[in-house]
């Protein structure tokens, strides 16, 4: 517990001497002395010069050594998988975007066994060697039938199984978290959302989510359904007539993604084949078709957040996915206005991702990160090296 | 702090013997002799006979005193004033229901001050011997401009000063909070809430609204305004074509309350002057007007409860109010049903509240118990008894 303790200070605070880590803890200094041996001897913890100066001895300083252990974050998606390394101190040292081969589940097992096996390669150890992988994915993970749920964008992980084949091909422990929760607990560990106790992270892109962290944790809710925005009952036919099977009848995600941009700019007139960029882009050059599919789609978005600022009321909104980040000029601001004159109650400020395509994998690796520390832990206690 | 974990353990297990604290507690013997002797000496605490039958000494038998303090809790409503006082123990000693004097702000506060002299006198105590105060109202108290916000209902409460004014006709210090809130909290005390550790409370009666309990907790957002369901985009008519000033355009309490239900009654043809009652009692018989609108009014509850399924997903939902109270049997099964078509999701289990009017009351009189318990052991330590 002391060690646990003294070894998150020196992370966080590192290089730290051993007087500073007893002032800081409100541990005493034999304790500290007592635990720093013991991170030392399990080499979770390293001496890194001395801190001179001041009136006395010079104090050694202390850092924790990131190679203790080895965390491994992928970004699974349907068009690209991205993918991280990094040591105990959360810095990816290894970084590495490949197209994504989602054809079937097989073939994406193979490909992200490939990409853990390069990924430890160039970061210089075994791939018995890494202790933690967290891989983002769409929908939610049934972990007793060893499936995703909600996740047709990756054919073939909906059978039972399919992410039990997984742990054959993976070397090392490994979590299965929503894609879109990673991405806003990346906004957490390295984006706007730090420090900010309630935020709400908004993907939009191929599909659309949320990510909810409230009182500075992931909010799941009772089935792990929370955030599910694309079920909200805002789509333009009424939900209620819905026949079974018709999935998206009624709901939110039948007039809001890519696709649905897409096809409201084609509705409204637009020619050619207009794709999410193309629509952009003419918006923003004035064409007031685009800029009426743009603003279509801001009255959708301010619709999902008036819903959720009525029922969460967060301290923050974050927009990301890739229709947030190819049209922040000139959707964000659509969004203010119109979700300004839609709700009496007071919106939250809207900000853009600060990470782009980048938060899931982030999220991913600061996830991973404490349940490696856990695992690093464990193992020395079980396995204590010869003193 | 010692004091503290003994007397909780003597309030929700006693009358129980000091090596029973002991070993419940995880504290020493010694520690929670010293405890208890000053818990008795401040007269929080007092011995209620041996437990005999075991083997060696009969041991004594601790209790709290329940009149070491005393909470009124409040449910300060446009029709009715409820009131009830309890000792420390929780238990409503006094119970008192009145007509709400609701014309102005004024003749409210002398009404809630003439209420809590009545209550205390029938609990044979003086005014100032009352420990703590909760009050439920609707809207939203702004502490900082002493006025409630959101809260029509209660005409004059939106002026600055308007709740300042209860400092000075109240003998006690006092809270106010939003009565639906407090009636999630009277669930979580004493009703289908209890053990249960995400729920929402949907209460639709004069105006609608939402008690959010989150991991145990009220949950209430960044500006206080979690829950305000009355303001979900799902009225009839397009939020966006709102003009300023109009309140309640395409939002949710446009169609959802005890009016809207009659409205829609009248719309649909039923003569007379329907009332909520009417309505019910006419579906109850089958009348296929009456039928029809309550199908409209589950469509719309279920419309909400949709939002609340994607965006929270909590584990339990429970419906209370006058219309959820009155129409229980012919409007939930209805809701369910209409849910259920509605949402891809898995809807959680929808009960009607199990306290019915009662539910506010209870729950300030649960949220100032902590409270006035947190008084007087300040006060305990602020001026020590003759030792």
């Amino acid at each position: 517990m002391n060690e646990r303790a003294v070894y998150e200070r020196i992370r966080s605070e590192g290089p730290i001497s051993r007087p500073e880590v007893a002032r800081q803890t409100g541990l005493s200094k034999p304790t500290v002395s007592l635990a720093l041996a013991d991170l030392e001897r399990t080499g979770l913890v390293r001496t890194v010069g001395h801190r001179t100066g001041n009136a006395g001895r010079a104090a050694k300083l202390y850092e924790i050594d990131p190679g203790a252990g080895r965390v491994i974050g992928i970004d699974v998606g349907r068009e690209w998988v991205r993918a991280a390394l990094s040591g105990l101190d959360g810095e990816p040292v290894v970084r590495r975007d490949v197209r994504s081969q989602a054809r079937n589940a097989d073939t994406l097992i193979e490909q992200l066994a490939g990409l853990v096996a390069e990924l430890s390669a160039e970061a210089g150890i075994a791939p018995g060697d890494v202790t933690y992988i967290v891989l983002g994915t769409p929908g939610v993970h049934d972990v007793e039938n060893e499936r995703l749920r909600l996740a047709p964008n990756l054919p073939g992980w909906d059978r039972p199984g399919a992410t039990g084949r997984l742990a054959e091909r993976l070397p090392a422990p490994f979590l299965i978290e929503n894609d879109i929760a990673l991405a806003a607990l990346g906004e957490q560990a390295h984006g706007l959302g730090a420090g900010i106790s309630d935020f709400a992270f908004l993907s939009i892109g191929t599909g659309i989510g949320m990510g909810i962290v409230l009182e500075g944790k992931l909010f799941r809710g009772s089935q792990g359904a929370a955030g599910e925005v694309a079920f909200l009952p805002l789509g333009e036919t009424d939900p209620l007539t819905r026949t079974p099977g018709a999935r998206r009848h009624g709901m939110l995600e039948s007039v809001l993604s890519a696709a649905g941009l897409v096809a409201t700019a084609r509705r409204l007139g637009m020619p050619g084949r207009p794709t999410v960029k193309k629509v952009y882009d003419a918006a923003r050059a004035g064409d007031p078709i685009a800029l009426e599919a743009v603003r279509y789609e801001a009255g959708n978005i301010a619709r999902a957040l008036a819903s959720v600022v009525a029922l969460l009321d967060p301290e923050l909104v974050i927009i990301g996915g890739g229709l947030g980040q190819h049209g922040v000029d000139v959707l964000l601001d659509a969004v203010r206005e119109r979700l300004t004159d839609m709700t009496p109650l007071d919106p939250p400020p809207i900000e853009p991702s600060a990470l782009a395509e980048e938060a899931t994998v982030l999220g991913a690796l600061a996830t991973g990160l404490s349940t490696a520390i856990d695992i690093v832990f464990n193992r020395a206690v079980a396995e204590p090296a010869v003193g």
